[in-house]
This record gives C-alpha cells, structure tokens and sequence, in this order.
C-alpha cells in the first residue's frame, strides 16, 4: 500500500490526500513535520518537503503534490481531475499553480508561520501587520472565487477539477487558522461548503494539532 | 501565430521558450516587464506574472509555465519532453518542481532582486549578505546536478527531458547575474555546456538587458 508522509496543516498534503481520496487511492499516513522530520522522511526526499507518496513493494517514491496528481491522472481513471481539452486542462493546470503558489506565498504560508510557527516552535507573537497583510490578500483571492464561480459552476468550468481541490486545501488550511472571514464572499462560501461536504473533506476537518484548536465554524460543514 | 509575453530575464519565460523552441513551436515574442506591465497584458493575466502565451485567432490565452509546457506535450509529439513511464514521468516533474520552485526561490529569485531590481527600479546597492546566502545555496544545487549527472545521463534519466530545461534556464538567468561559480562542479559544467549549445538556447544567450551586462563567459558555449 503507498505510504503518504504528510503533515496534516500543509495544505499540498491536504490536496494530494483529497485527490488520492476522489480516486479511490488506498494510502496510510505518516505523520510529519517540515520542521523536524523523521530520517526515514529525509531519505526519502533530501529536500525535506511534504508531500512524499512511497510504495515499499514496488519501491517507488512521488514526490512534489502535483507531479503525484499527475501520476494518477494518468494511471488511474476513475474520477478524471485533470479534464477536458488541452485548453481546458490548461486552465485547470493555471488555477492549480495561482492556488499552490500565489494563494499559498500570500495567505496560507504567512498564517502558518505567524500562528503555528510562532506560536508551537518560535514561542514568539505573531506579527499584527503581517497578519493584516494576509487577509487583505485572502479577501482579495476570495473576491477571485466569488467570480469565477459566479461564471462557472466549479472554479477551472463546467466541471469539478483539480483547481477546486488545490483551492479547497488552501482555504482549509488558512481557515484553521482563523485567516477566512467569509464576509461579502457568499459565492466563493457557497462553493467551499460544497467541498467541505464530500466525503474526501471529512477526515481533514476532524484531525486537531495539539496546542492549536481551529475555530469553531471550522469543522462544521453547514457553516 | 502564438504571441508569448515574456521577460528576458524570467527564468520561467526561458523554460517555456526552450520547450517551444525544441517542440518546434513557432510564436512571437512581446517583451513585457514583472513590475511594469503593458495593460494588454494585465488583461491577459490578472496576476501579472510572465509567460504568458495567447493565440489570437483561437482566442486561447495560456499561463503558467507548467501549464503552457503540459498543454504543448499533450498537442505536440515531437520531442517529447515529459516523457517515459508514469513513475518516469513523475521524476521529470519532481525535478521541474525542485528547479522552478526551490532554485528560484533560493537561487534566482535573490539574485533578480539584489542584483537586477535593486539596480535598475530601486537605485539601491545589493545586500551582500542576501548574495552570499544565494551563492552558498547555488552551489548546493549544483552539488546535487553533479550527482544527478554523475548517476544519469540526463538530469531526470537517460533521456533529455523538461527537467533539464527548468534547470538549465534558471541557472542561464543566475549566471548572467554573476551568481554562478562552476569551480568542483565539473560534471553540472559538462552537462550544463550541452544544453547551452542546443539552438533552442542560442537566442537567449545572445539577448542582453540594457543597463546590466552579463559576464564575459555567459554567452560562450565553451565557457
Ligand atoms: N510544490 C510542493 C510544495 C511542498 C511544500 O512546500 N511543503 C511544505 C509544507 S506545507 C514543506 O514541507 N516545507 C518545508 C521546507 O520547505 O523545508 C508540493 O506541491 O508538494
Ligand atoms: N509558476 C509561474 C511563475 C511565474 C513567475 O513567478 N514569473 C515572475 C517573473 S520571473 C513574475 O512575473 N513575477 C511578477 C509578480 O509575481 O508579480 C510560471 O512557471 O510561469
């Protein structure tokens, strides 16, 4: 069976999880934690880096969220997540790299290292300002959403993707961490209460870091 | 004809020129600036980032390295680029990943910032702790190519792949930064001296930013 090393608060963890999950991937985790890794993690990938997807049968290591959604979008075809044309694939490829990378860079890794970071490793306060600065950020990629579904029904077109599941991970992740204030974002909640929903969402909304509850709203799918 | 808005220096610009190049794709280039966009361009990408790739007469606006590269390996068969098998596959994309995030982030990014930005936008000296940092991780990086190629012929394989483009491209714009030392880096060098004389690599080699001449060496192919 693969193995997943992972870290329940990284968000491409949490969309490799999600994607293994839609597909109906068996896979058993690992706990990590970027700061700290087992040598076994590190042997694994020098580079220290969560998500790893290793197969000790076939010994095979995945590394890197997407070069793993790729894999089994290619081996696996249940649940297409990747689909369409090659315009529409594209685009769902586009939205998967502005999630991964913008979304990530501006709101979802600050949160991680203002209130986790600082709070579990650093034992320092977080940095007011910065925090501001990632949720003006987060408004304004929620304001994206709020279009984008406002023209189509998922976020890449007429079809759930992989862009949703990219997405959906970030969010959760900055959620928890009590960055998301839903706030004149109605069709972009709309949407992520559609995800929080499916059956691949559920166990993500129970895992619970020691020393850092989520909010309340957090693991409620209605809310 | 395809159009690519692109920044000389912007090493994913590079990556995607060299996969077109070597695709045998035909486009135009529009020279655009990261932190001064023409306005056509903003309407094709909001976020604002280079390359990106537009056909006017299909109306198809491609962005994002990645993607753009996908959607050429899916529509064109010549040279295959991200190629082998799905597990072969995902080792080109691991690397592709590796290069276009942490050489960037470690390597590129810095030296764009201290050496490029600083120098031509903000009228400021280089920081010359942030350039010794960015050196000292380069030739991490270059360590690991010398044991890439020292167990390979090519970066990912036996076959020249993406990974070697990605690679190559960020360490062309780190180079003519002057941030590229090849000394006890003798096989990157060999590998390195290969891809510098493929024609795909011939154009940019021979572009130069005004204000900001490359090193003497950065454009010979047997230096
Ligand atoms: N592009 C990678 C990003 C992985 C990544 O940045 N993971 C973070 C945790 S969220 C990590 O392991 N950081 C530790 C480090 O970079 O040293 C992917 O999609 O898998
Ligand atoms: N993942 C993107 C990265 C593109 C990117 O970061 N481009 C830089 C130039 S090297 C840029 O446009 N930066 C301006 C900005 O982020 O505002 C790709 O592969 O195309």
């Amino acid at each position: 069976m693969w193995q997943l090393y992972h870290f329940s608060l990284c968000p491409f963890s949490r969309k490799t999880r999600l994607a293994l999950s839609e597909k109906g991937v068996a896979y058993e985790l690992r706990r990590e934690y970027p700061w700290d890794g087992s040598e076994e993690f590190y042997s694994r990938n020098p580079a220290g880096r969560t998500p790893v997807l290793h197969d000790p049968a076939r010994d095979v290591t995945l590394i890197d969220s997407q070069a793993i959604c790729e894999f089994f979008e290619e081996t696996i075809d249940k649940t297409p997540l990747i689909l369409g044309n090659a315009a529409q694939r594209a685009e769902i490829r586009r939205l998967v790299a502005l999630f991964d990378q913008n979304f990530f860079a501006d709101v979802t890794h600050p949160l991680m290292h203002e209130k986790m970071k600082k709070r579990l490793i650093l034992r320092a306060a977080p940095d007011s300002g910065m925090l501001r600065n990632a949720m003006r950020l987060a408004h304004e990629h929620l304001e994206y959403i709020d279009w984008l579904v406002g023209n189509r029904r998922w976020l890449a077109g007429s079809q759930m993707s992989l862009a949703d599941f990219a997405a959906a991970a970030q969010i959760s992740v900055a959620d928890y961490l009590g960055g998301i204030d839903w706030g004149g974002h109605d069709e972009a909640h709309g949407w992520y209460r559609v995800m929080k929903s499916r059956p691949s969402f559920r166990p993500l909304l129970t895992e619970k870091m020691e020393g850092l509850p989520p909010p309340r709203h957090y693991g409620d799918v209605n809310s």
